[in-house]
Formats: C-alpha cells, sequence, structure tokens
C-alpha cells in the first residue's frame, strides 16, 4: 500500500477552502496543516477540519518533515518567495494561478523546482474539467483537422479585484486552455483595454493572440458586462467547437465539418460560397469534479506515473504570454513578441 | 396632394428586388423602373413587376427626365460611377452599403452630392430597426450616462462572397450603428484578420476602435463560425444594453445600473469590489420593417421634411474607418489613424 | 413528358397564398385559377397571378373540365360543401386542415373521395416539415424501442379566431404529427379547457389522449401565453426527443438512451434509481419548405406514386379526436372514447 | 436579548444536512443533536458537527428537555408518529414535505399542534426562494388583476425514488406555491399517469386542477425527461409571469399586459383578435438562501412575531389535493373532489 502524501494547504481565502477539501477528501492525501495569517480565516479552517494543525506562520509548515506537499492559495505576488521557499525544504508545490506576477519570478520557480527535483505545478483547475479534457481528446487523436482560430469570451458583472487588471484575474483561465488544447507556442500578442469607474486597473480588455502561419486567436475578458458570458469557439478543418461553460448540460457542441459542403450560389457578382456543417452532437461529458482529478493527476506526477500537463514551464509560458499583453496595453495595442 | 417620388432600382440580385418591393409598396413613391444587367434577374423583375419600365442599360434610366430617384443595389465596386453619373443628372442616390470600396471613391461621391444638391443616402438599413431605434432613443435623451464599451459580435457560417473580405461585408453593420449612437469620431482602428480554406481574403476579423478618451469599441466579425451570433454590449454608467438580433421577441434588453451597488466584499487580499444592476427590461419594440421607414426617412429627407441620419458624409465615415482598419490588417495589427 | 395537373385554388385568405404560391412554382403544376367571394382579395390574387382566372363563384372553377384539382383554404365550416361538390364534378382535392368541423362531415367527405375514385389530402403541413420527417425516419426504422410518451406544448399570444376554440385552431397541427409519428389510434381523450377575457370559446386548453397500454400523450393549447413556446418530447426505450419549433437552427435534439444507466444510488429510504443518457445529436435537417415537399407528395398521389399519407381517412381521425375532446371538455374532463 | 431556539435536526439523508448546516448558521437557533438510524449517516453528521449529541434513537431527543424543536427530514411514511411525539413532548416542529402520506394523518398530526399548542410548520422550501416571494408581492398588491391560468412543468431525467410515484415525489413543490400564490381553495383534480421502465409507480403524470369560477391549473411532473425544465407561467389580466427555475440569472420574467392591445385584424372569416404586450421586466431579486429565509420565518413563529405561512393546516391541503390526484389516477383520470 501506498503512503498518502501528507498535504499542507497555505491560504484559506476563497481558493484554499477548495483546496483543502480535496486534499482531506482524497485517498492518496492527508491534510495535516492549514496556515492562514488572518486569524478569521483559521477560525473558519478549524471549524471545518478540527483536527488538522493550524498555523498564521508558513515556516512552521515549510520547516516541518511531515509535510510532503505545500498547496499555495495565498496572493499571486506572495507566490514566488513562498514556493521558492517550499521547493528549496523538498517539498511538492501545488500553486494556485497565475504562477507568478511577472515572467522573471516565474523563472525562478521553475528553475529552483528543476534544482530541488521536486513537482512544481500550476492550479489551472479548468483544464481538468470534463469539457476541456473531451476537447482535448480530439486534438489529441488528431480529429480537429487544421485549426484556424481559437475565440474566447469571458465576462460577467460580478466581484472583482481591486490590485490587478482584468487580465491577470482572467485571462490565465483561457490562456492555458489555449495552450494545453493547440499545442502551439503563441508569437505575439497585442492588448487593448480600457479602465471605467474609478479603477485603478483595466476592467475590459481584448487580446489578439498571433502563432506561426494563419492561426489567429482572440480573448474579450470584461469584469464590466450586464451578462456572464464564458464562451469558446474553435474553428477547424474538420470539427469546430462551441464550449459554454454556463450551460448547465449541453456545455460543449461538436459541430462536423466532414460533410461540408462548398457549393458556388451564384456567379453573377462574383462567386459565393456557401458552408454548411452535418450534425451537431453534445457529447455526454464525464461528471468528475475538476478538483478531484486534478488531485489524481497531482499524486501520480508525485510519483512518477503521469507526465504532468501543467508544471512549472507551463505556468510560466501563461506568464510570459501575459507579460507581453500587458506590455502591448501600455504600448497602444501595438503587437509584442512573447519572450523566451 | 403631393406629388410621388419616381423611382428606378438599379440591380435586382440579392438586395435590389427588397428596395424595388418597398418603392412599389410606398405611398410616396412609384416604382417606374428597374435596371440589371442579366437578362435572367430581368425576367425575375418582369415577373414581379409588369407593369415596370425594364432595362439592362442604367443610361436609359440615368438620362429619363421621368425618374426622380435612383436606388444603387449594384455590386460595390460598380457604386461610385453609377452614383456620380445619376447625381449629374439630377437624380437622387439611395446607394447599398458600403457606399464605396475606397474613401477616394465616397468623397469625390459627397462633393458631387453637395455639388448637384441633391440627397445621397446609403442604405446602412440597420439604422432604421427598431431595435436600433429604441437604443437610439436612449442615447438622444441622455439615459445611457458615461459610455464605457462597445461590443459587437456579428458571425456565423453561411454564404459569403469570393471578392470582398470579411469587413468589407458585415463591418459596415456594426460600425453604422455605433456612430449612430455613439456620435463620437473614431480615432484609430486596430484590425487582425486570418485567410483559411483556400480563400483569397479574409473570413474572421477582429476590430478595436479608439476614441478620445476612455471609451473602446471592439468587433468581431468571422463567416466561418458553426453558430450564428449577432450581439452587440454597451456599457455604460446608467444603463448597459444588450442587443442580439437573433432573439426573435426579446432583442433588447436593457440593465438598469442606477441601483448598481459597490460594495467591498472582503478586506484580505485587497479590496474587492462588487457591482450588481437592478430590474432587467425587454422593452417593447415597434414592429415596422426597417426598410419600410427607411423610405419614409427617404422620402422626408427628399421633401426637406428630415435632416438625413445616413448621408454621404456619414456613408463615408463608415468607409474611412474600414479602410483604417484594412491598412492595420496588412501592418500587422498596428493602429491606424482614421483619415479626414 | 407528363401533363402538369391544373389546379384552382378557394380561398385567398391567410393559407391560400401560400397554396396558389406553391402550385405556381411547380414544374408538375399549372395554377389555373383562384376562388374568392371577397373582392378586395380577388384584386390581391390579381396583381400577383395577372394570368390566372379568378372568379368569385366556386362553381365556376367546379364545373370548369380544365381543372384536375381544388386546393380548399375557405373557412373551416365550408369544407364539406366545396369538397363534396368538387369530388363529386372528379376533381382531387387537397383541403386545409381541419378536414372538417364534426366527424360526420368529415365522414360523408371520405366515402364521397372513395366513391369519386379520387384523391382526397388533407393538408396537415406540419407532416412535411424536415424535422417531422426526420422524426419519422427514426419511427419507421424501428429506432425508437418502445415509446412510453408524447407530450407537446404549442402556445404563444398573437392572433386568434373567435369563431373556434383554441383547440380546434392549433389542435390538429399536433394531433395529425403525433398520428403520423406513433402510428397508433388513440382510444380516449380528456379535455380541459377555459374561456377569459370575454371570450366565447376556449382560448386554453389540456389534452390528454390514451392508448392500449401504457402509452400516453398530452398537448396544451394556449392562445393566451406570454411566451411563444412549440416544443414536443417524445420519450422511448431507445431514443428520446426534443423538437423545438422555435429553434432556429437546432429544431430537433435526439437523445441517446442505449448508454443509459440505471444504478441504484442509495439503499437508505428505499431504492433510488439514476437514469442518464449518451451524447445529444442535433441531426442536420433538409432545408426543403414543407409546403413544396407537400406539392411533390400531392402529384405523386394523383399520379399513383406514393401512397397517401394524409389521406381523408387520416383526415377523419384527427377530427374524431377532436370531437371526443370536445365532448370531453363539455362533460367537466371525464375522458370520452373517440368513436369509429 | 433572546434565547436561541435549541434545535435537534430527525433525519440525515439528503435534506437533513441543509437543515443542520441553516440551525447551525442561524444567530437564533442552536443546534443540539442530530438523529439518524443509519451509523454511517451518524458518522457524517460527526464529522461535520463534532460538539453535538449524535443518537440513533429519536427518543432520546424527544424526551431531552433542552430541545425546544425538532426539524424531521426521516422519510414521509415516518412523519406522522415521530411528529405526534415530538408535539405532545411540547417540542415545535419542521417537517420535511409532504407533511404526510396520506390526509388522514396529516389531519392528526394539526389536531395534535392546536392541542399541544405548538407550531407545525411544513418545509415547503420554495415558498421561501426570491423568485416565488417576489411573485407572491405582486398577489399580496393586487398587481395581478384576475388569474386566468397557472400552468407548471416540472421534468427532468435523474434520480429518483421507487418507493413514491412522481406525483408525491415533484408534486407537492408546485401546489404549495400555487396555493401560497393564489390563495384559492381547489375544488377537484383530474390525474393522469403512466408506469414505465419496469417501474413500480408512475414516474409521469398530467394533473388539472379546478377552482370556483374560470380559474384553471396544470402541472406536469416526469422523471424520465430528455431535458430538464422547471417553468411556471401565470396568466392573469393584468401581469403575466414566466418563472423558470433554470435559468441561472432571469428566474422570472413580468409581462406587463396593462398595456395590451386588442384589435379586430381582419373581419372576412370571422372576428380575429390581437394581443400583445408592452415591456417584459425581469425584477432584480433578492439573493437570500431559501433556508436561511425559512429559518428566520420558523424562529418568528414560535415567538409569535410572524403568521406562519405554511404551516399544519396548509400542508394538509397540499395533501388533500394529493389525495385527490391519487383517487383520480386510480380512476382513469376521472375528476375528484378535494376532500375537506
Amino acid at each position: 500500500m501506498v503512503t498518502p502524501l501528507r498535504v499542507a494547504v497555505a491560504g484559506f481565502g476563497y481558493w484554499g477552502p477548495n483546496l483543502a477539501r480535496n486534499a482531506a477528501n482524497h485517498p492518496g492525501m492527508d491534510l495535516v496543516a492549514i496556515v492562514d495569517a488572518n486569524p478569521r480565516r483559521l477560525a473558519a479552517a478549524k471549524a471545518a477540519y478540527p483536527m488538522v494543525r493550524l498555523t498564521t506562520d508558513a515556516r512552521d509548515v515549510l520547516a516541518s518533515p511531515d509535510v510532503d506537499a505545500v498547496f499555495v492559495a495565498t496572493p499571486p505576488e506572495t507566490h514566488c518567495a513562498l514556493v521558492l521557499e517550499a521547493l528549496e525544504r523538498g517539498k511538492h508545490v501545488l500553486v494556485e494561478k497565475p504562477l507568478a506576477t511577472s515572467s522573471h519570478d516565474a523563472e525562478r520557480m521553475v528553475a529552483a523546482a528543476a534544482q530541488a527535483e521536486r513537482v512544481l505545478s500550476v492550479d489551472h483547475t479548468f483544464l481538468f474539467t470534463p469539457a476541456v479534457r473531451k476537447m482535448q481528446s480530439y486534438f489529441a487523436a488528431g480529429e480537429m483537422g487544421e485549426v484556424y482560430y481559437y475565440d474566447s469570451t469571458r465576462i460577467n458583472l460580478g466581484i472583482f479585484q481591486s490590485n490587478a487588471n482584468v487580465i491577470w484575474d482572467l485571462a490565465p483561465h483561457d490562456i492555458s486552455i489555449m495552450l494545453h488544447l493547440l499545442g502551439e507556442p503563441v508569437t505575439s500578442v497585442s492588448a487593448f483595454g480600457a479602465r471605467h469607474v474609478d479603477m485603478k486597473n483595466e476592467n475590459i480588455a481584448y487580446l489578439t493572440f498571433q502563432f506561426e502561419g494563419s492561426l489567429l486567436a482572440h480573448l474579450h475578458v470584461n469584469w464590466l458586462a450586464p451578462t456572464k458570458i464564458r464562451r469558446t469557439i474553435i474553428g477547424a478543418s474538420r470539427k469546430m467547437l462551441v464550449y459554454d461553460d454556463i450551460e448547465p448540460d449541453e456545455k460543449l457542441k461538436v459541430y462536423d465539418c466532414g460533410a461540408q459542403i462548398a457549393t458556388d450560389v451564384e456567379e453573377m457578382y462574383g462567386r459565393l460560397v456557401e458552408y454548411r456543417t452535418g450534425d451537431v452532437v453534445s457529447p455526454r461529458l464525464d461528471k468528475t469534479e475538476a478538483l478531484a482529478a486534478e488531485m489524481d493527476h497531482f499524486v501520480n506526477v508525485v510519483r512518477g506515473a503521469e507526465l504532468p500537463i501543467s508544471d512549472g514551464a507551463f505556468g510560466l509560458e501563461v506568464v510570459r504570454i501575459i507579460d507581453a499583453a500587458q506590455r502591448s496595453l501600455a504600448n497602444g495595442g501595438i503587437p509584442e513578441q512573447v519572450q523566451r
């Protein structure tokens, strides 16, 4: 029988409780400690996990020999210092997205994980949702054909942060899904944004991603939209996908383009072309909670049984793309190279 | 009693029959002639309007003293020559969008109309739809507050032209509505696009429009989308609008932001802000067909009873913006000034 | 080459113009006459079909040897006399639904058609829509398995007649589709309804149809609903169908029940059972207009090349079911046998 | 300061944990005990509420002087005995719907509550949802006008019980909302249902409710539908309501009928009437969780500060209506009087 991974959760704010719950419920993990600087948060942790060690000082946990892995859900600007120390102390790390708030920090974290020979995994949870896994299966099986474009919209009216802009807050979701599915490096990014309602950071942004060749990707993120939209459209030569995360039942629709018919409809005013698709299928999706699937994956990566799909290098790539977007935003939308 | 306007329709392809039908049915117009170079088209015109003069040669109509106005629905590249001649011959003109295929041509047409003291109206039909008229009433009454952004998506899979790109084909609709509602000049445009499936012109494009101040506008046009979307979201300080032209009944939704509440939700990781809207209203819309309302307007403009809302200068502005988009497209997305 | 069928259209009100247009456009038909007692209607017919014989007196047409078939689109209460005379005069007949306003009249019409050896076809147009034809193909191929229920809702706010109730107006659509698909006789009908807003006839009704065995069918028809719903759900052991006629693109959804999984979820408070379906498919539908397909069918039936799918006997069955519903309505909802 | 109500929860299966969580979180309640006969359930209760007394024997709790109220979430067939004993012992009771499995049992429970002078409240949770409270406010303010019909559909494919039919499982929700809003007694009920897939109880049923006058109500409940629908349409002379509980944001739509226009559209074939509505409003709904609002209400009823809206008499009325439906079901759909 395999010894469970002893897990500490750092940060018990919005996301930490989800990590703690999944660690506590996973047969391959023991939740052994929770860290949070805020006593009120710690009291909530105590109520939920009365048997678990609780502390306001992360160093207690990082120094402890009975912790194998640290799940970091503290604010992004604190990730770098905490993760570096955890890796140095020989802990495996799962860190909430974004990996870091700059490419430079992210690079240091990737190097430290290599040095320490420990797992550094970035919690891009969406990669583990049933819809994304199903889409990924089409890409992996070569069923998409040539990919034409990737178009994503993630907008809503709701709660937002005042210490980051909408790109840092929302774009990591879409960029991680896009990289995971397309498997191609983004060469340059253009970003336009604006600030409204006395905000100090952008609340709306449009990002255009360029790749080698004619593949084009685009993302609209917006904190100030009256209606909630979370939709990705992927156009390709053999299938087209519409992934609508708001839909309760049919989140994914697959349009068959194999039966695509091109006809000259009329000759008069130049050539008109008609495209049509065949049947539309909403594939049955697995019901596994994304975070539970991600926990399985993390355990397997630590044990060497699976290759990581969202490791430090992947998280670094996401941060580099956002860095390029930030530079473009500052330059009035002129496309900026993604640095490597 | 007022003498009806004697109208000739030039071009009986896709759009011409709609112009002819509306002219024939309007109490202030007489449909007197239809021109089309294609005999098969002319036969269709004869079946529908057996009493109307039919000709393959536009000059017959332009030379005729018993024609007061010409409705031009020929291909865009033929607009300039035809409209210039019509104006010189003293005819009023209603011309299908886009006014011309270059700013230079459009400028000549505007100058010719001024010279001839004749009405030059551009058929941006969407301006006359009940939903756009309702939205315009909010802007005109000052009920929107400060406008933050204008976001439009016009995508579908269907019939498309091979002799123009998707911007020239679809963007005039959105640009005309945007200019009509916002009433502010676009300063620069960035455009990204791509060509797929052996097309010689772009089938997908993203356009970002910049204005003075923090107002931002964006348009996604796409001929190769598996699903049809025609939606415009307008964010402003007092109202937010969602105009969904696919919806059969509730095309327009108005979100009340007067009751907008901003609360600090939590202090821990920086300030979080919550925005909420009040009631959502789908206003009852008038059922008048857009083209019928546009015919009324044209007659009234000719008679001097109304100021034109889509005259040559307006149509020229649309073309200038598209010209800037085309230059940006050629320059890899770098924003281009709209020339004036 | 086959001689076209010479068609007269009787009644040029709401539906007659559609019949006339389809007859005029069909290669196997010649539209030779239009009858309407109302001079204003006749003037409209003249404008549209200047070459066609027009008359206010149906007897002119029925007596004419150069008419092979009469398409009857006059008010339902006039069908019987007109159709009987047409059949006696040796004309084939296509008659708008409902065939008659009583079973007794309908029986006389069926007998007369047999006697005259002429085609009597009832225009249940919905049977020829792409969605219904696609559904019928599943039933015909035995792909549905055991049918459990047929549930239909046809409600809206709009124009309605004052001289019939909502059952006579709307139910023939659903009853004809149901009979066509299920191919089983209705044994009894229960109907509840109510009158509101000073109407003299029912504006809302609920009909329950019983068959041999455990198959159950139900219909809600309503003229006074704030939202338009036209949806049919068919539950069966191998497929479940949702036919939503309001949907512009995906009118039909097919739920695969082959992969249906029944699990005991929990034992505690009795057996709980979970049912799930597999993929959902929106099959690509043909775009042929229903009425054009029906015209093809009518010509083929007259020529003996196809068996009728909506003949007099079928139309009679629809009327008998409505008769039973009317009796149940009068009896406070007690189920009434369908008489045969 | 007011002493909190000391609450015991009996039954920790599907619904009990929600009652326990809300009791534990309510400032006016102390959760003091949890009862469940199943040790596995009790272990789950212990993990969640380590400080609360746990027992497999309800009598421990009912005999205890330090329990003021019992929340009963055991299977329906156990309600009667448990509630009677609780009332006799002087406890206030909140019992999950349905109150009982027969009118006779429900009557005994109502009488016992009167005798004991204790609160007997039935947990018809839907009455406390923001959407139902908003609708109720229109009725209470007299803004609906004359009510014409109440039409509800509650169907889905999912988990269902094998020891009750779909009416007992789902109809209490709709019947309780209907009674709460309409405030009028149902006079008779007709029910049709069917059993499929080797079930021993009905999995589909149609219920028609009759009242004094022309008001008509109808309910479709179905465990075997491929798509989930939870929609209620209420037609009245001044407002029409559509309550769609699946909608994440706009659960309630209010159609203004004040501007309703009735026009004679055409005179030819009898009088045609057109009805139209004015603006459609989706009112902003409160976000309070229904169960939290219900806890407030229960505390206030116990303290005498509010009149009960879902007391024993109300719960009895729901059971009587279901009893009538069951009798009608057994009689082939013949309407049955609601007994009083």
